[in-house]
């Protein structure tokens, strides 16, 4: 007892002056990103001078090159692309889709889910059957689908205050429709889009086929749309629906992951990684999802040498390829630092948007987990408030096995599905504080994890 | 010490079990408004069908009968409209602005300041002296300033982490510099926008003038005006620039604040009120300032009839007239509470935009500030965690002197300067989760405040 009261009696003043010093240089990163920040304007390149960077296109190459340059022009220790294979999905003509009403086309508004095959020149055209979710459909069988375009219109639940718990909720029915109706017969699918609102933009995103059930296409409607429909289905059930899609997915290409570094000065051995995804949906620029996460981690890496930060530990960002359509560059990283041996004691990701933000999500054991949470009292004078345990992030996730602990930035939520996957993930929708705050609010975990670590 | 103890012990299951009834309450109360709320749909109307609402205008005038026959539609109590006189000023022809390089027109967006006197049918044209702030002009003096026209070119400070703080401290600038400057002889002054960011968007704002003093006319500048004009001025110093601006003070008129009241059940005597104003500045839609406060104060009335929520205590909804550039509205509630001798207990104001809610800040006495506080902890699951003492609102501010307690509404703040002001003040950057949950939570603090009033 008392050679513990003497310990503490020791600890606590230099726990104290730590934490002083360590709240300036936090206050000093804050002051960095909002005054000499460069997230903002390489956003601005990202989205309208490169645009949408599905993967597989010109403009995912592009962006490997342009990340890859910005980096080096950092002057960190070193920056690199990690080669892989990836899907190359395309999404060909722009969708075509009615209903005829008394003779007259009434237009909706589609698009093809990623990974989706194509209709054909003809398209589909055939009866619709409009079920809330699985267990309807099931019950309505083979007898009521077969031969029938399936209009899954499960509307994401508004009263959850956090949207990505309704996501959580909804988005089996985008991803995993497809082979359950066709298991029933169907011989299409029309998905309602994932998004609270109602408005006419369709949403994309990635869907699966089951290897051994019929591949049928499948298209998301917009919110508005959906609703349209259903209310046109309750006056004439027999209604016919058209839609033509002309996507297709072509032989895998060769494409990368972007990795800048900064190498610690005392344990270089043990490493933090902070990472966004560098691909996109192809409907507007990706400017949210998620050229936000892969500036804000190039800004991790600018803010500490423009600060003359130096940290313990080696330090790394990575702009990860193909996290919308198949987590090739997620698998790799991972797969590489297993087959390297490479000690990765935490990853961050920021995937969902660049908003104010809010706090962070974790997945770790209860040291790892309680040393995060001591963190928590420097950043509530930044409005970060929400540190709770949670899921990290997709790309990070295949680092779960290797004893890392992953960490999920956490902006704020409420209008990430509003422009999520659609049209409207638009450069101007980013607001430069929101996102330097976010940044910086990264940066600050980052260093304080680079000096302490996680244990 | 014994009898403490017993009345604790009698007390804690009935608080127990109050706050476990509020708590499902408030959740109901979330759930309506995110499912069923009106303030959208109202919101849409104030924006897109009548527009901006300057003081006296005609638009002004339609806002006011819009509000009262909504809330005479929602079977309260009561709704009524409070007459007053009010400012009229008016802009007159879109501001022109240029300078001459090399004989060429170089033009500049400027706005002519809310109040202002205009230029006459000539403009103005003369030399520019630029300062950073008062302190700087006063050096210069009269030797170096008259004849001239002052650029009052203050940056907001982007470092703060909350906006409001700058603003704050910049405000000033645009309110009191004409008066300033002419007094030491300039002619006329030029102030940078009241914006963080750099774009090219003038934003109004009121700005008065010293009666003893000549009147200048005064104008602002977008923020990257400013700084094109700034970069001019350091190679030619004595460049010339040039405004046009006919702005104008006409006759008062006769103008209304709007009522809503839904009468107490135990204690009507007793009353609470929620309130946004229902003017705007003129160059866009006033969607944020204050279209938002205005309908999130009547969708707390709408929130208690569509739930059959009984308060105890009386609760009105104020929608403001001529905050903007009088404040005649407040000054006309206050005066005709204390000519009644009506108790207001407590007044909550919505005017820093419907952006996701962040908490409160009051302004009490000890008692009602500890009160308040009791209920933070309702709150923390909607993202409520900043309960702070400060400012509570222009239009409430007034009823400080009869002991109301004073609450503002405080949404999250990063993107309000962005537009405030602005022809960018448009319906389209309201997010409508983001309002609704915001008319939730202050419907939720109407709730509580109306069962267990401030003591």
């Amino acid at each position: 007892m008392f050679r513990r009261f003497l310990l503490l009696a020791f600890l606590l003043p230099c726990i104290s002056h730590a934490q002083n010093n360590d709240s300036l240089i936090i206050r000093k990163i804050y002051d960095e990103a909002l005054t000499n920040g460069k997230a903002y304007s390489w956003l601005d390149h990202l989205c309208n001078s490169i645009g949408s960077r599905l993967t597989g296109s010109d403009n995912a190459a592009k962006a490997v090159e342009y990340v890859n340059d910005e980096l080096s022009k950092l002057q960190i220790d070193k920056s690199y692309k990690q080669e892989m294979m990836v899907p190359h999905w395309v999404r060909g003509e722009k969708e075509q889709a009615w209903t005829l009403v008394n003779g007259k086309k009434v237009p909706y508004k589609i698009c093809a889910l990623g990974g989706s095959i194509g209709t054909g020149e003809k398209g589909v055209t055939s009866q619709l059957i409009e079920v809330y979710d699985w267990e309807e459909m099931n019950k309505l069988g083979k007898e009521k689908i077969s031969g029938k375009i399936v209009f899954l219109n499960h509307a994401m639940n508004p009263k959850h205050i956090n949207p990505f718990e309704s996501y959580g909720e909804s988005a089996k029915y985008r991803y995993a429709t497809a082979s359950k109706a066709a298991a029933l017969g169907a011989i299409s699918v029309v998905v309602r889009s994932m998004n609270v609102s109602i408005d006419d933009y369709p949403h994309t995103g990635a869907m699966g086929y089951v290897d051994s059930i019929a591949k049928i296409p499948t298209c998301a409607i917009s919110t508005y749309g959906a609703d349209l429909l259903s209310t046109s289905l309750k006056h004439d059930p027999s209604l016919n629906f058209y839609f033509l899609q002309t996507c297709a997915t072509l032989d895998e290409v060769v494409s990368y992951n972007v990795i800048g570094e900064i190498k610690g000065s005392e344990f270089p051995d043990e490493i933090i990684i902070i990472g966004g995804h560098l691909d996109s949906w192809d409907l507007a620029q990706g400017a949210s999802d998620d050229g936000t996460g892969v500036v804000q981690s190039m800004e991790v890496l600018n803010l500490f040498k423009a600060l003359n930060l130096h940290p313990k530990r080696t330090i790394r960002c990575v702009a990860f390829m193909n996290e919308e359509n198949g987590l090739r560059g997620g698998k790799k990283y991972a797969e590489v630092a297993k087959q390297k041996r490479e000690n990765h004691i935490a990853a961050i990701e920021s995937d969902e948007g660049g908003f104010t933000p809010r706090g962070f999500t974790f997945n770790g054991d209860s040291i790892q987990i309680q040393k995060l949470i001591s963190y928590k009292k420097m950043f509530t004078q930044y409005g970060l408030h929400d540190w709770v345990n949670g899921y990290g992030g997709s790309d990070i996730n295949p680092l779960e096995d290797q004893g890392t602990m992953l960490i999920g930035f956490s902006p704020d939520p409420q209008r990430y599905f509003d422009i999520h996957h659609s049209a409207l993930d638009t450069f101007d929708r980013v607001s430069k504080r929101e996102l330097e705050l976010g940044a910086a609010s990264i940066t600050s975990l980052v260093w304080l994890l680079s000096q302490y670590g996680v244990k």
